[in-house]
């Protein structure tokens, strides 16, 4: 293979770089994985309508979220154990994602620390993943240190009270190297448990909508919710002063049989109204998944196995030129869309797809 | 293959394990298997609802069905002549649904009576499935053995007037073995017929509503119609009196054509309107099947075939096992639903898949 | 293989029986072949609403059409050429239909006349498949002599003002034989043209609804229109004295892109309302699919390549054995429907399959 | 092969006779190339309501396109680059296009000038396909050429301010040869932009309504916009002063996502309600494909890649055997539709297929 021109030949590449427990584990979703390949699915369900002989000469793809310019629509996502796809992790990808003009959500199961990232590349955005352990002091801490560290917002995981059983990894016998660092983690983790169930075994199933106050209590970040798919909840959300939702299935790995999350995106947008913002996460690979997201209401999307493909193959030049490629297609989809930045792009210009 | 880490393993084991004619019988369907295979491509036409930030860190998933306690909303279904899958037969399949925490319906064929399963699982619930033989002394006898043996529900089946011609068995030439024991249906058998269309062939094709009062006039039990898949005949049947209805096809094994009992299941649920308890068998192999089960009105399920997949690869340990699968994937889908027992699954938390 | 089980297995026998230039022109369709798959894909998107507990003891398949008493609502459709796949030709297929209980439709390019049939086979109900030929005086004898054998309708073909092309003839090189004998049709064709299309160029195009008249006038048998699949022709066809209609697209081998017979049935029967009766050919290979066209309003179906796989892998026993399992299977239907006869059938028994 | 039955036959013919850049850049689409296969795919969403006992003894496929008359609805679309398929390009296009009675677009990007075109097919239909260039005295230059050479309508492409990303042509190194000619682009191109996307790089992004006026005024010619799929855009069009709207999608070859040209045909088609032509290019194949975009609304189709298989396979005998099969499997459509004509096609020919 030449130059990659895809996300998919970076995940080609990705698959001959890592081993088969990595892989199964960045790749792999729960049950039978039928959300996982929904998440992709959903996207040929909705057809563009592009409009034509508007003057698009010059495009810009930036935009904000929570008041920060991004210059693309594209967080990266909140990956765990990064090391395990580059010696480097989390800090290549912040590096990747600052020289793409965009930044970074930073998981609990991270194996560097904010400010680790903030040192190897500086000033870029970052966000805190959070999970809620039962050892709540393990999240004071964590909650404390985040914001020590610049971190601009907290997203706050909210679908995954336990860990879904994914086969792929017990089959392969993935296993978390007992050396990984995870300075947000490891004191609640401990050193022995060894595979991903056993660690979030230690996360807190008890946590509800009246836990809001307290994480709000001891950051005074701003909210986001990652894993809503309702209406209901998204009310719920804005009710209790989240800053932000994040439509999320957990990029199929957690309930399998939920809907795609573009599929979900349009009530999620709906029962919002606007009032915060909305992002979608799961199944993007080009910059038209992208579009299709912001036509049916998302401020952004997060992207997260596409840049770890990026990071496995290449590094930091890999997450950044999987970011620029679809920074590309979009700019190119925006185009031909007859929109010159992503404020333009309406439900109106998106469809049903006929069957 | 290690530990079976689903039914799905369960049933490349039971494959490994059985003769091509016990196989054939115990998986294939009638005509071209269009229902069949729609009983499980049902499950993907209906999507989850999932609630967040719901305190799950208690989960049950135990139920009654007609008043019995059930650890799990899963029967054992009534899987004719269970001796082919196992030495032990329906003896193996009991102990494992005990050891679950469920019970196990007989069949009219079955190789073990129910005074034999329940000396070899004391106390398990047992329901007893019922065909009615032209020569009704022959059910007569079957009755009143049945409620001796402290079964406590008739299961009449109502879809098999007629056996459907089932080309895989002719196409491999499966036959009953002659000696095999059938404690309830050798009397009207004898010892010639050694295939199921044959045996099958000794049924009543006249038995109709009217029936249902002789039946219930030969036993004390509540009566259970296992077969119905309309609204009219649901509400038929609460008019005449039976304590639940099981939306059954036979597991594709009747009539070609009919849908997919998950399909059927919600006019049905409609109709009964809590009238009588709704279960539905037919293509659970996930948790996730049975909590899309319960979310659109069943109370509880029957699985065959999955547990007699355990029943032939590890006999009763087999048979737990698959059940506790069912149990943890349930627990899980219960827990990523934001619910914490089948009682508070609801038609909110499911919807049909967007296509 | 040992006994045939289904049509599928008569289509594999006769695969192997047949020259590839005959099997080619028996199963090809026009076009791209998409009304072809059509006409069998259609019959998957109608399901079942069995009714249970009636009391099915007794169930018979008989019929009538215009007025004969048929034992199973199923006649053998008008194929042309049958000397193609067995030595005895339409006399085999006539006596097979007989054996069955049912008749036979004489196609105008028959290989033997209905004198000779009704000789083979005496008493057989036969009805006359009627082309057009520019050459009207050939047509006048057909109907002369067609009305003189005991031919008790004519069935009028109305798709088929000029012969589709079929490209799996064309590439097989497939031809008529010369000496083929063909009572009605080597009149106007002659010694020489050896492919269909050039046969069936002789056919008069200009045929319009007011030379129904003619034909009615040459002929006091009732006319069946054969091809009619929108409800303005066929509320056309009763105005003009039409005796029935058959629901047909030619097998697939006339305007590709037409809708499956079976998807074209509701909205002809609905627009007839019971003035004249209805029938439909396409895709007819199980007892099932009898009994969705008579669910959707059919009284009888025609079935052709069904018996022709039949006549070519054993001549009239294979015409008569496809027919028996069509017969056994529409029984079974019948019975698990909760339906004594096809009388009993209704558009309560069927239903949109879910999507 | 021997004689090549259909387009898919001459398809098969240009891949054995071209080289890979040639084959991709004739055949990819952009993106996944969603969108190339919904071209072909819509045209199975639609099937025929085919009128019986029409008197179709006597056809033509005829019609006028602007006031020209041309022997069948298909123009020949524009192709850019035609002499990578054959030494005389566009001249032996015209020349076949000729010889079926029709004309051909000429693309902006033509190997031959309309004046070689002319003289090599003299009075052949010609249309100037249009990009305009960032350097408006090229495209002045062009459109004064073009009214000399007797061209007779303007053919702006509205969908592409940027050429789409196309990976198979990337994938296989096209690039064009620096010495093909290309009379209307060459002066703004220079010698050396070797590949596509760096040629069109050159186009005016900035195109929008306005332009139409400066084009209008450059040329008396009537302006045709291709590339139309929205009934606002439509609507904007006619307002505008188009004489015509071509509904494409640039093949499959500009923004993947696009819904299928036959799919966004009938929003266009009512917008305009007849106050402008409408004609539709994008997946033609068959003449069915023809007879169902003129059912739905089109007055002709534009034809792209299935001439230039025939140019390729056997240059002008080729395109004109290509465009004689659309006009023979046409003239059969009308006649197994019941209609002598093009004018005759109506909406009510054509419906939804069944799913």
């Amino acid at each position: 293979m030449n130059v990659p021109l895809s996300i998919a030949d970076y995940e080609r590449l990705a698959e001959e770089r890592l081993e088969s427990g990595p892989w199964a584990y960045l790749t792999g979703g729960s049950g039978d994985e039928w959300t996982l390949r929904e998440n992709r699915a959903a996207f040929a369900r909705w057809t563009f309508r592009p409009r034509v002989l508007c003057d698009v000469s010059e495009i810009s793809t930036a935009t904000t979220v929570l008041g920060t310019r991004i210059e693309i629509p594209v967080v990266v996502a909140p990956v765990a154990y990064q090391q395990l796809y580059h010696p480097d992790g989390e800090c290549a990808t912040a590096r990747g994602a600052a020289a793409a003009g965009t930044g970074i959500a930073v998981s609990t199961f991270s194996t560097r620390s904010h400010e680790e990232i903030a040192s190897a590349s500086p000033g870029v955005l970052q966000w805190c993943q959070l999970y809620v352990f039962q050892d709540r002091g393990v999240t004071h801490e964590h909650l404390v240190e985040v914001a020590a560290a610049g971190c601009r917002a907290v997203v706050l995981t909210v679908d995954t009270p336990r860990l879904a059983q994914r086969e792929r990894d017990l089959r392969v016998g993935f296993e978390i190297p007992s050396d990984l660092p995870l300075p947000y983690a490891r004191a609640a983790i401990g050193d022995a448990p060894k595979n991903p169930a056993d660690q979030f075994a230690l996360l807190d199933a008890s946590v509800s909508w009246r836990d809001l106050e307290w994480i709000a209590g001891e950051s005074n970040l701003p909210i986001v919710l990652k894993g809503v798919v309702t209406a209901e909840d998204a009310r719920l959300a804005v009710e209790h002063g989240a800053a932000a939702i994040i439509v999320s299935n957990h990029g199929g790995r957690q309930l399998d049989g939920v809907p795609a999350t573009l599929d979900a995106l349009p009530e999620v947008a709906e029962a919002v109204a606007g009032r915060v913002e909305v992002y979608l996460d799961g199944g993007i690979r080009r910059g038209t998944d992208v579009a299709k997201a912001l036509a049916l209401g998302a401020r952004a999307v997060l992207a997260g196995r596409g840049p770890v493909f990026g990071l496995a193959a290449a590094g930091e030049d890999g997450v950044r030129h999987v970011l620029e490629l679809l920074r590309d297609e979009l700019t190119l989809a925006l185009c031909l869309l007859g929109c010159t930045s992503p404020d333009e792009l309406t439900r109106g210009h998106i469809q049903r797809t006929a069957t």
